[in-house]
């Protein structure tokens, strides 16, 4: 779609946004946004005829469309009508805008692995008729509830050093701005951003306390909550936020009795009860350190995977005898670096509302950002291992044809956030290998493309520099064979179930020959590494130490 | 048992050894060596004519003595009659020579909470007579199979730096010494113990293979295998050796294939499968990462108990709040410090192998130790606590009555074996406290009794210098009152049961007036909190941050 991207920069002063299909949205213009409202406020007044609570969801990404989505679809528990007209309300930017014309199709704005989504977004905008979507800010003078799912981010300045990098809560800081200057002084203001822990208190309150003023509310208490989601990519998303359990908490009795009760109509409690929390600052911290504690246990496994590869031993089967403890069963390969949206990020969040929420200027944070780092540069270790495998069969990296299967940071999705294949893609062109990549999920591979804005600089570009324009500029194959053909080496990056499926003899036969395998994320049995072996494949892997006494076996015959 | 004690140093020359409960026993004579041996060889004799296996369990410490019950226990799965004859063996060393007569009457050599090891014993001994005990090294001429319980202990050479120290494999060496001259070559030699990984093959195996030389057995390949145990203390303490999965490996295939056989017969390996891994490095890997991994849990929520205490968290809701989901239902909380035997040594086994068994010499290992120093040091914060409460309430430690409840390294056993409430006491002693212990489960702290020798100098010892001489003099109180009698301070320290039960009004009214309380364990509940503030107490928490909001509540009422 370049040719889309460029028109979609051209147009750029035109006023336009582009669907990642290629439609083009002219942006509204100022003489629309008075009709837009009037629309607004007759829908609304027949909603609140019929009894139900206005609902303005900010920010209809990942996160925020489905909760719209979420929330329009649930019903009252007790005469199961719907009791909730949601407004899903999104910045007119170019890079956005096309989503709000989507969604007042009926159209889900993001792509998702879960058949739930484009139903429930249907029913619920063309059946239900719940669920509309807008522009205008001035939608929330209308709001019983804001849900605010405007993304935070945590820019990381240097690669592999997490302390050294700063939350980015300008979005966050801009939309409290102007809900404090639109909302009604009782409006329930939920953030469910993951975000620094304090910064409901820290930031949002003292934001909208004096937007409050400012319109002559002297005594007027924000009723800010925190509920962070729990959301998961895949084929269970829409259940990852409905059917799950959640954290909730307010600033105070008022605003925390009315997260209770608005989550408590919308998700599925009864099965999957809710914590309600005393302040905001303790559900932000939980979800800071559920993510935390995840990224250490990923880290943990780092150093015990050097360990193996160089010591015979096999993390892979050592792994499996140590979850059938049911206390120890959450223990998790780590792979070719951790990502996805959250555990690269969210302990920096911890460490930064520290020192520049709280002020302190101790240094108590051992793990958290320490795991961040080894997740973060984990990744390097998969181009040394191809380059060992090459060296065993006379070749360097510079040159060489190097397949990488797999771009997306989990198994069987599209979502290439802080892929660890990101990591190997980038030292291993610089390196100077040609490399070649194939996902069966990812069409763009937007975190190559786009490197200038996205994902936060600290994560990688800066590590970077040669070469890196060649990066740009990679395609994705689609075709499995003519991404392997004469591959020099192929690196397993990513447990999708088409490359769990492929045998050696297949990859063989696809590469035209024997090459160098390089299993990141213990894809291969011992019986497939002796099969490699036999075929004249050279095989290396993170955590694999055990590969040699398998080739020594193989060669022995 | 003071007196029992020094008239045991005095008897030393007199080559006696007197069991905990005060009876003496004196060691065998050179003479009776032999004649010992001739009743062995006549049991074992008739043993193996009922066509039963000879195994020798060397060591019957805590481990030793009931795996050698369980051995002993256990019966052919076809017949269900017995197939083991165990002879548990043990240097008669004036320490530990008590056990065997002990054994050999049917009395378990160990103290246990679980009600389970007193009769298994017993009735192995007396009515199934599958089971005896000897001192001398000859049982090993007689055996199929030798396990292998000797202690290997990990010395740190100061407090909180672990990379710092270096396992204590003397003992297994000398064992292993003894077993390569003594067994038959196909005897299967079975290691237990927690080991360096690769003890096993970098150790063991070069010994045995030495001394099978020397015995002019050029070819004899020594039959090493390893299968750790996962023992824990407590009330479920046989069923944690018996009905629990296992790990085992082996030198050879032989050796494999033999452990396997072997652990099949005596444990509950249909309900608990056992995983048999290629190499012994691969079985003594697991059990350190499955151990470090538990000890970096652990660590990881220390810098987050700080920063709850410091900001109005309570961490112990968190984790209740982060648990709910199955994957993170291992959070754990870890009070004062982490004890027991394994946990803050495991680790250190693991580093030092890498460096001086497998001569690498750059430093893979970063969360592994670190988790270990977190730990050990963690302590020390209880007593900041205890010092800030008596600040609030106008007293210093020094010269205060400050109770400890609780001093074993878990609840409701009398285990205490580097517990945290060891660094508690002495770090408060070194303050000037004036130290006052109860513990329902521990008569003696021999940690604190026997500090020249036990636990290893670095875990406290070394760091601790002002009056640790007092310390060692301290007694355990039994009655709950006289100790909590007059306490300027009550430290919460491990939660058994009686300490969960007990009310403010209680212990206000046993300290004759409002105290300082510190709640080490998350013990306190809210209601408990608000209570001590309305008996005017004052109370501090490890990870209590919102005990502060509670205090202000109370007091505005």
């Amino acid at each position: 779609m370049p040719d889309t991207q460029a028109q979609a920069k051209e147009m750029n002063e035109a006023n336009v946004s582009v669907c990642p299909a290629g439609e083009v949205f002219p942006l509204p213009t100022e003489a629309e946004y008075e009709k837009e409202f009037v629309r607004l406020q007759e829908l609304v007044k027949a909603q609140r005829e019929m009894g139900r609570e206005i609902v303005v969801v900010m920010g209809v990404g990942f996160v925020g469309a489905v909760m719209a989505g979420v929330v329009a679809d649930s019903t009252d528990k007790k005469n199961g009508e719907p009791n909730k007209f949601v407004i899903g309300m999104q910045r007119p930017s170019v890079r956005s805008y096309w989503k709000i014309p989507y969604l007042n199709r009926g159209v889900a704005p993001v792509e998702a692995e879960d058949p739930e989504v484009a139903p429930l977004i249907e029913r619920c905008v063309k059946e239900k008729k719940t669920l509309i979507a807008t522009y205008t800010y001035d939608a929330l003078t209308l709001a019983d509830v804001v849900v605010v799912d405007v993304q935070c981010d945590y820019d990381k300045e240097s690669f592999g050093d997490c302390r050294n990098g700063k939350a980015d809560i300008a979005a966050l800081e801009a939309s409290l701005a102007i809900i404090g200057e639109k909302v009604s002084p009782d409006c329930m203001v939920l953030i469910e951003t993951t975000v620094p822990p304090g910064t409901t208190e820290h930031v949002a309150y003292p934001i909208m306390k004096k937007a409050f003023e400012k319109r002559g509310l002297k005594d007027a208490e924000p009723q800010l909550a925190h509920s962070f989601e729990r959301v998961m990519p895949g084929r269970d998303y829409v259940a990852s936020i409905r059917d799950f359990w959640r954290v909730c908490s307010g600033v105070n009795d008022t605003a925390r009795a009315k997260v209770e009760a608005f989550l408590s109509d919308v998700l599925n409690v009864d099965k999957f009860p809710l914590t309600v929390l005393d302040r905001p600052i303790e559900s932000e911290t939980c979800k800071i350190v559920e993510n935390s504690f995840r990224a250490t246990i990923l880290a943990f496994l780092d150093e015990w995977s050097v360990f193996a590869e160089r010591n015979g031993v096999d993390l892979i089967k050592v792994i499996n005898a140590i979850k059938v403890r049911p206390t120890h069963n959450n223990l998790i390969f780590p792979g070719p670096g951790i990502g996805g949206y959250c555990l690269p990020k969210d302990g920096g969040l911890g460490v930064w509302a520290y020192h520049t929420l709280m002020g302190f200027e101790d240094d108590i944070f051992k793990i958290t950002p320490m795991a961040i780092d080894i997740n973060d540069t984990r990744s390097l270790r998969v181009a040394r291992l191809v380059r060992d495998g090459l060296r065993n069969v006379g070749k360097i990296v510079a040159a060489s044809r190097i397949v990488v299967l797999g771009a997306s940071y989990r198994e069987d999705v599209g979502d290439t956030r802080y892929s660890g294949s990101e990591i190997v893609v980038r030292k291993l062109a610089e390196m100077g290998g040609d490399m070649v990549i194939h996902d069966p999920y990812v069409t763009h591979w937007w975190e190559l493309e786009k490197q200038d804005t996205y994902p936060a600089p600290g994560h990688s570009r800066a590590r970077f520099f040669r070469n890196q324009e060649e990066v740009k500029d990679l395609r994705m194959h689609k075709d499995l064979q003519e991404a392997l053909k004469g591959a020099d080496a192929v690196v397993l990056a990513v447990r999708h179930q088409a490359y769990m499926e492929l045998t050696p003899d297949q990859v063989v036969e696809m590469v035209g020959g024997p090459t160098v395998v390089v299993d990141c994320f213990g894809m291969l049995d011992d019986d497939k590494i002796a099969r490699y072996f036999e075929l004249g494949c050279e095989v290396k892997g993170l955590g694999r130490g055990h590969v040699k006494r398998i080739k020594t076996r193989v060669l022995e015959k």
